[in-house]
C-alpha cells in the first residue's frame, strides 16, 4: 500500500533522494505509478545513520509533498545510508508510531504489503512476540507487528532467517483463519552496515522491487552523465518504484527473493518461508 | 484547484452530504476526476449553520479522508446550510488559516481556481482591502484576499455587485502586470440564508459547477427513489463535480453566470466584471 | 496526571464548561492548581451525546488552550451529558488514539491517575481483556487497557462491579510485580443516562474528585445567582478541579467511594476493589 | 512570551543545549521561572548551520516537550551555531509560519516581546517593508513583521543600525497612534558567522537577557568541571533565561544594549532606537 527506497553508498543529501528529481519519493506520494493506491498521504518517515551508532528516524503524519520540515531536513542532512517510507493506510490510525522506518538499536525495519485480516490474526502474533520486547511497541500496525516478531526470531543474527521464520508463522497462523493468502509484502532491513531487502507473497503475485544497476555498469552505457563519476562503485538504490526513466538503470527483483546490499559483492538469493514446527 | 460543496434545505447529517454516497466529498479528496489536481489533501474546512447566528467552522490540515474529527462530527450534526471545501495547494502554507470557507460575522467564503501570480499582485490588492478589515485577514491565500476585496466592496449589501466589483478590480491589477488571465474561479458565499454561486474565469474557461435538478423533477424521474421523499422541495445542491452518477441530477452552470439559492424560485444570472474606475 | 469533568442535566453550550468561567476545563489546561503537574497540554478530548445513541468523541493532539476547532465546537454544540478531558502524559505517545473519553458503543470512559509500571504489567493485562474486545484497542496508555478490563468483566451490566473487578485485577497483577500502591484513579464512565464516578488509589491517597452541590441549595444559598435559575434540580457536574471559587458549590468525593448521577436521587457508595480468585 | 538561545561555538549536538540540562529549553517551555508566562506550549523552532550557506529551519506546532522529531533531531545534528525559540502566543495563530526563527537567505531571527496593539498598527508597519520583501512575509506575526522592517532598513549591511530604525519606526508609529510603549523585546539575529543580541523596551523594563561568562573564566572558577575543557574560548551563549544554575556563569545584559558575538573579543554597546524623519 505503500513506497519506499533504500540507498547505501556515497553520502549525499537526502534530497537528492527524496525531492530533486522526477518521480522522486516525495513526487510517488501524490502519483505512483505502479503501486495498489495512486496516493500516498498518510504519513512517512525517514531514516538515516550519520555519525553515532544509533540511526536518526524522522516521521510526519502530513502528506510528503507538504511537510516543510521534510523538505528543510532533506536539504540539509547527508548520509551514506538511507530508509524512507511513505505511507497509504486503509485501516490503522495515521499517527507517527504506525509510521515506517521502525527502529530498534541500531536496527531499522520497513514494509510494503499488509498481513491480510491482520485485525483477527493481532492477538495471536503478538502473543509470538518476545514478552521483553513485546513491550517496546509503540503503533497498531502490522507492518511493526511483522518486525518484532522477526527480532523476536533472530533477526539480529540471522536476518534472512529471522524474516524465514517470521513469515513462516504469519502463514501457518493466517491459515489456520483459513486465509488463503496471508501475506504481501516488499521488506527492506538494516544494521547500519548491511541492507537486505526481501520481495515476497502469498499468492506469488508480490509487490514489484527494484535494483539499482551497478553503478559501474551505468558509466559504461552512459559516458556523459556526470552523475555517475561522483557515486562510488558501491552505491545502490532498492526502491519499490524506479526513480526516474533511465533505460537499463533498473533490475526487477524475482518473486520470492532477496538481496543482500553490503561491501563487495552484493547477492541475490531465492526466499523461502520456513514454518514453525 | 480544490473542490467544494453547497448545501440548503431540509437539515441532514452532514455525513450524508460529506461521507456517504460514492463520489462524496471525502472520496474526491482522494480521486477527484475534474478537478485540475486529482488529490485534494492539503486541508478541508466545514462551515455550517446551527441554532445561532454565526455559523460554526472545523477546520483541519489533515487530508479529509484521514480526518478523524471529520467523521466524527459528520456523524453527529444536522444542518440545513452546509459550506465543504477540501484544498489543493500549490504554493501557499497548508495551515488552518489558509482553509476555506473563510468566515465573517454570518457570511462563508469558499472558491475553487486561483488568482494568476497572486505572490506579484498581493500587496497592491491587500492594499485596496478596506483598512479595517485588513486587520482581520489571518491566512496566506488569494482567496482570503478575495473575500476580504469583496467585504469592502459590498459583499453584505450586494453579493453579486461586490463579487463583480472584486473581480474587475483582480482583472485591472493583473493585467497592468501584464497578466492576459488574471482570474480563474467558482466561488460560492452565503449570509445564512442565500447562497450565491459564481462561475467565471478570465480566459472564459472555467472550472466545472454544477446545481442539482429540482427535488420535484427528480421525484417524477425517479419515483421509487426513497431520498426524494425525505427532502423538501428546497433542498439544493451546489458543487465542483457531481456526487454520484444519477443520471439527470445535475445541471451545468453555464459559463459567466451566477446562481442566487433562496426561498422560492432559485435564479440564474449571467456575470460580468465590473472593473473600477 | 490529567483533569476532566463530566456533566448531567439542561442542555447548554459545551462553551459553558470548557471555555468560559475562570478556572474553566481549557484554562486548567494552562494552569491546574490541584493537580500533579500544572500543564495538561498533551491532547484533550470531548464527548457528548446528542440526538443519536452513540456519543461523538473529538480529540486533539493540540494542547486545548490553543486548539480552535475545539472553541468553535463548544460554540456550536449544545448537550446534556458531556465527558472532557485534557492529559498530561508523561510517556505513552501523544497520539489521538491515546486521548479520552474512550468510546465503545453508547459508553464513554475517561480517567486520571496511572497504573503504576504500566509498561511492565501490559502484555499481561492485556491478555485479560476479553479476545474479541482485544482487536478494538486503539491506543497504547494504560487508562484505555483499563477501560477494556472494565468491558471484560461486566462494565455494561454491572458499572461499580466491573471496576472493582478490574481495580482487583490490576492489583493482583500489580502486586505478583511486587508493586506495592498498582494503581492511582479517578474515573467517570457513562452510558449516555447514569454517569458512575469513582475515586480510588492502592495507597488511600486518591487525586481529588468533586461533586457539585445540589442545584436546589445553591439557589437558597445564592438567591440573586441567575445560573441557578437557568438549570434544572437534576443538573450536576463531577469535576477532578472545582471550577471556579463559588464558596459551597464543591463537594469533595470521599477516599474509595463512587457516586452515580441519574434521574431522581443521585447515589454515593463505598469502593472495594475486588480480586478475582 | 517567549524563551531563546543562541549559541556560538565548538559545534555541538543539539541535545546538548535543547534537551540535556536541568532548565535546558525544553525543560523551560513547560517550567519557565523569569518569563511572563510560565508555559510556553505553541510552537517551537531551531535554526543551525551546517555545511551549506544556508541554515537549516526545523518548526513544529506542538509542544517542545512533546515533540518526538525535536528530541530524535537534537541527538543526531552537530552545529556550531544554533538558535532556538519556543513560543508563548497570546493572539496570533498557532502555525509554523509563525514560528520563530524566521529566515531570509543566510539570516536568522527571533524576538522575544511583543509590539504592543500590533493589530492595529499592522496594515502601517507592513507598507513600509520594502515591496520585493513584502512578498515573502508567510505568516501573521509582530516578530516576523519587525523582522522585515530591519531587512527593509539595512540589516544586512548594518544590523546594529536597522535594528535601530526599525525600532525608532515602531515606537513612532506606536505613538502615532497614542500607544505609550510600543516595543518590549529581547532579539538576536546572525548571519551565519555574527550574532547579535538586543536586550530593549520603549518603557525600559525590559524582557531578561543573559550572556554565558568567558569559557576562559568559568575554566579558572570550576576547574575541576570537564565541560570548560571541550569547549572552546570562543564558545559563547546569549539566553532569555540562564540554563542551569552554576554560580557565576551568566551575566544579565544590561537595559538598553546589544551584544555581537564574533571570532576574537565580542562587544557591548549601548542601544538607542533611532526615528526616521
Amino acid at each position: 500500500m505503500c513506497r519506499w527506497l533504500a540507498y547505501s553508498g556515497t553520502p549525499i543529501k537526502l534530497e537528492e533522494l527524496l525531492v530533486k528529481r522526477d518521480r522522486s519519493l516525495i513526487d510517488q506520494s501524490l502519483h505512483a505509478r505502479q503501486g495498489a493506491t495512486t496516493t500516498n498521504g498518510d504519513g512517512f518517515g525517514v531514516g538515516w545513520y550519520g555519525e553515532w551508532e544509533t540511526p536518526a528516524v524522522f516521521k510526519s503524519i502530513e502528506p510528503a509533498w507538504n511537510d516543510r520540515n521534510l523538505r528543510e531536513l532533506s536539504g540539509h542532512i547527508r548520509s551514506g545510508l538511507v530508509f524512507a517510507h511513505i505511507r497509504a493506510s486503509t485501516r490503522t490510525p495515521v499517527q507517527q508510531t504506525n509510521c515506517h522506518p521502525f527502529r530498534r538499536g541500531r536496527w531499522l525495519w520497513m514494509h510494503n504489503g499488509s498481513i491480510a485480516r491482520f485485525h483477527d490474526l493481532k492477538r495471536e502474533l503478538l502473543l509470538a512476540v518476545d514478552p521483553s520486547l513485546y513491550l517496546d511497541i509503540e503503533g497498531s500496525t502490522d507492518s511493526e507487528a511483522f518486525f518484532f516478531l522477526a527480532l523476536t526470531l533472530g533477526l539480529e543474527d540471522d536476518p534472512p532467517g529471522a524474516v524465514a521464520r517470521a513469515v513462516g508463522l504469519i502463514e501457518q497462523v493466517g491459515r489456520a483463519h483459513g486465509i488463503e493468502h496471508p501475506i504481501q509484502m516488499t521488506v527492506a532491513t538494516t544494521d547500519g552496515t548491511h541492507i537486505w531487502a526481501f520481495r515476497y507473497s502469498s499468492e506469488g503475485r508480490s509487490r514489484s522491487l527494484f535494483f539499482s544497476t551497478l553503478v559501474d555498469t551505468l558509466r559504461r552505457q552512459y559516458p556523459e552523465n556526470p552523475l555517475f563519476e561522483q557515486i562510488s562503485d558501491e552505491t545502490r538504490l532498492v526502491v519499490s518504484e524506479p526513480l526516474g526513466d533511465l533505460v537499463g538503470a533498473w533490475n526487477e527483483v524475482p518473486e520470492s527473493s532477496y538481496g543482500v546490499i553490503q561491501e563487495g559483492q552484493d547477492e541475490l538469493h531465492p526466499f523461502t518461508p520456513r514454518a514453525p514446527k
